[in-house]
C-alpha cells in the first residue's frame, strides 16, 4: 500500500494540496506558496470539504505568518490580519472554515508582543495542532464506526467522508478502512452520488488506492443490491445533524435511508459533534440549498443533456432521525432517543 | 404545438428514423434506403425501444419488397427472405423485432403466387399495418392510463416509455401526455435514469417538444420530491411481467417503487401485454443481465470517471407485484391479485 492518502500537506514553506478537480485521472500536486494562490485553491474547488478546507485556511495563517516574519510588529499583524481576511471571503458558509480562522486568530491574538519569527514559529504549530486535531477526529468517529461493521461482508456508501474531505482519513470512510484493515474481504458498493459524482470520482479512487475491494454503481442501484442480500450496513457522513436525529446530508441520502429501513438494514451516519447544531429541534427547519442545474445536464462540463432543460437541484436532503440506527461521532455512538444521546455526546470534552 | 415526435416513418422509399444518438441536442432524420442501412441503424442505436425497433424492422423489410419488385418470383422471395434474415441478426434479444418479422414473415408466405409487385405492396401494407397497430396500443394504454392519473398535478417517471420508444405516443409516457391534455398544469418529473440517461435526454426532450412542464432531477432526488407531498403518482413502463405482477424494467423502477410504497403514492406500470410472460411463475426467475461497465464510467463517451474502476451495471431490476398499485395495458387496469387480472387481460383479443 503507498502513503496514505491526505488532502492537505503543509512542507514548512507552502500548502500542498491535491488537486481534486483532477480527480480520478491524476494525483496532481499543487503547492501554493503565497496565501492568494491558497485563497484561489479553495475559491476553485481544488480542495473541498468542510474539514479539509478549515485544515486549508490553518495552513494558510501559517503561510502567512511565515512570509511576513521578518516585518516589524505593526507590519506583522496587519499583513496576518489582510491575509485571514482573505481567506475568510473564500467560502462564506463554511462552517469549519471560520472555526480554523477563529483558532488562527486566538493564536494570533495570544502571541502579541512576541517578536514576529517567534509569532509566525507559534501560527505553524498552531496550524499543525488544528491538523492534527482533525486526523485524531477522523481517527476516533474511525475506531467507532469500524466495532459496528464488525461483522459486516459488505457494506455501501455515499458521497465522499474520506480523506480528501478532512484533515485525515475521513469521517464514514474512516470507519470503512478501519474495518477493511480487520476484514480483509470486506466490499464496499459505492454510489457513484449524481450530480456532482463525489463516489464516482473520489470514493472510488480513494478506495482504489487503499486497495479495498468495491464496486461502484449508479445511486438507483442501492435498492437491487440490497434486495439481493448484499448489504450488511449503509454508512455515510452528516453535514448537520439536528437535536432530534435528523440530519441533512449529500442528497440521496434520505433515499438510501428508506431503502435501508425497508431492507432491514442498519443505517450509521458518521460525523463529529462540530456537525451537531442542538439548537435546532428537527430537520424540517433546515433550509435546502438549490445548486446549479449545470451539475445536472453538463457536470464537470460534460454534456449529459441539454443545458436549457428546467432541472430541480437539491444539494442535500434530511433524513429522519427514525430511520438512523446510530450516529457515531468522536466520542463514541449515540443510539436513539437520539435527544438524549446526541446532547450527551455533544457535552464539555472529555 | 409542433407535429407528434415519432421514432419511425415510411415515406414509401426509405425507412425514416430520428437519429436518437444525437437527442436532445438536435433532431436530425436519416433515411435508410437499403435495408443494410436499416439494419446498420438498429445495431448502431440509432434507433431504440423494443416496439420502435419491431415497426423499424417491418418497414425494412416493406423495403425489401420495394427493392425487390421487378424480380422474378424466385429470386423476389431469396431477396426478402435473405434481407429479413439480416435484420433478425440486429438485435438477438428483442422480441418484439422477433414478432414483427414473424408478421411480415407470414405475409410474404402467405402472397406466394402472387406477382412480385402485388407481394411488395402487400409487404407494404402490412408494414403500415403493424406500425398502426402499434400506434393503436399506445393510444389505448395512455387513455386507460391517463384515467387513473385525473386527480394528480405531479408525476413522476423513469427511463423513456414515449414515442422514441414507440410506434405510437408510448406506454407510460402516452398516459401521461393524454393525462395533460386534460389537465395543463400537470408538472412532470423525470428521472434522469442512469447509467444510461433515457430520461435526461429522451423523455425529458419528449416532454419539451410537446411543451408539457417538468423538472430533470437525478434519480436519488425522488425520494425527497416524494417526501415533500409533490409526487402524486409514479408512472413508468415494463420489460416483462410475470404472472403474479412481478416487473422487470429499467434499473431503479425497484428503488422507487420501495419509495413510493414508504410515502403511500400509488405506482403505475404501463405495458402492453405482449411484455406479460403469464408462463414465468414470478420475477425471481428472470435471469439480469449486466450490461457494459463503461455505461457508467464513461456514457456517451464522456468520461465521468476512471473506465478501469469496478462496476456493477445490471440493466433491469425487478419490482414484485406487490408494490404494484396497477398494471395498465390496451384492454384496461390490471389490480391484484394479479394472477387473475393478469390472465384475463391476456385472454383472447376482443
Amino acid at each position: 500500500m503507498s502513503e496514505p492518502l491526505r488532502a492537505v500537506k503543509w512542507n514548512g514553506r507552502a500548502v500542498q494540496l491535491v488537486d481534486q478537480r483532477l480527480l480520478p485521472f491524476q494525483e496532481k500536486w499543487m503547492a501554493c506558496d503565497t496565501v492568494e494562490k491558497t485563497a484561489k485553491a479553495i475559491e476553485d474547488m481544488v480542495v473541498r470539504g468542510a474539514p479539509a478546507i478549515g485544515v486549508t485556511a490553518a495552513y494558510g495563517v501559517a503561510l502567512s505568518g511565515r512570509i511576513h516574519r521578518n516585518k516589524p510588529p505593526r507590519a506583522f499583524e496587519a499583513g496576518v490580519q489582510r491575509d485571514m481576511n482573505r481567506l475568510r471571503r473564500t467560502r462564506p458558509t463554511a462552517v469549519n472554515l471560520f472555526w480554523a480562522l477563529g483558532a488562527m486568530g486566538k493564536a494570533l491574538h495570544g502571541t502579541r508582543g512576541m517578536p514576529s519569527l517567534d509569532r509566525a514559529a507559534f501560527l505553524e504549530h498552531e496550524a499543525r495542532r488544528v491538523h492534527r486535531e482533525d486526523e485524531d477526529l477522523c481517527d476516533r468517529m474511525g475506531r467507532h464506526g469500524a466495532a459496528l461493521l464488525r461483522n459486516c461482508q459488505n457494506v455501501l456508501t455515499h458521497c465522499n467522508t474520506g480523506a480528501l474531505a478532512t484533515g485525515g482519513e475521513g469521517t464514514a470512510l474512516s470507519a470503512i478502512l478501519q474495518a477493511a484493515r480487520r476484514n480483509p474481504r470486506l466490499h464496499v458498493w459505492v454510489d457513484e452520488t449524481r450530480p456532482y459524482l463525489q463516489g464516482a470520482r473520489l470514493t472510488a479512487y480513494e478506495l482504489h488506492r487503499s486497495g479495498v475491494p468495491f464496486h461502484l454503481i449508479s445511486d438507483n442501484m442501492a435498492a437491487s443490491v440490497m434486495a439481493a442480500g448484499k448489504v450488511d450496513a449503509v454508512v455515510l457522513g452528516a453535514d448537520r445533524i439536528t437535536a432530534n436525529g435528523d440530519t441533512a446530508n449529500k442528497i440521496g441520502t434520505y433515499s438510501l435511508a428508506v431503502l435501508a429501513k425497508y431492507h432491514g438494514i442498519p443505517f450509521y451516519v458518521v460525523a463529529p459533534t462540530s456537525t451537531f447544531d442542538l439548537s435546532m429541534k428537527h430537520g424540517g427547519l433546515i433550509p435546502i440549498e438549490e445548486r446549479d442545474p449545470a451539475e445536472v445536464t453538463t457536470p464537470r462540463g460534460l454534456p449529459l443533456t441539454r443545458a436549457d432543460f428546467p432541472v430541480f437541484n437539491p444539494s442535500f436532503d434530511v433524513t429522519p432521525g427514525r430511520l438512523i440506527r446510530a450516529i457515531v461521532c468522536e466520542r463514541g455512538v449515540c443510539r436513539a432517543p437520539f435527544k438524549a444521546s446526541l446532547r450527551k455526546a455533544a457535552g464539555p470534552k472529555a
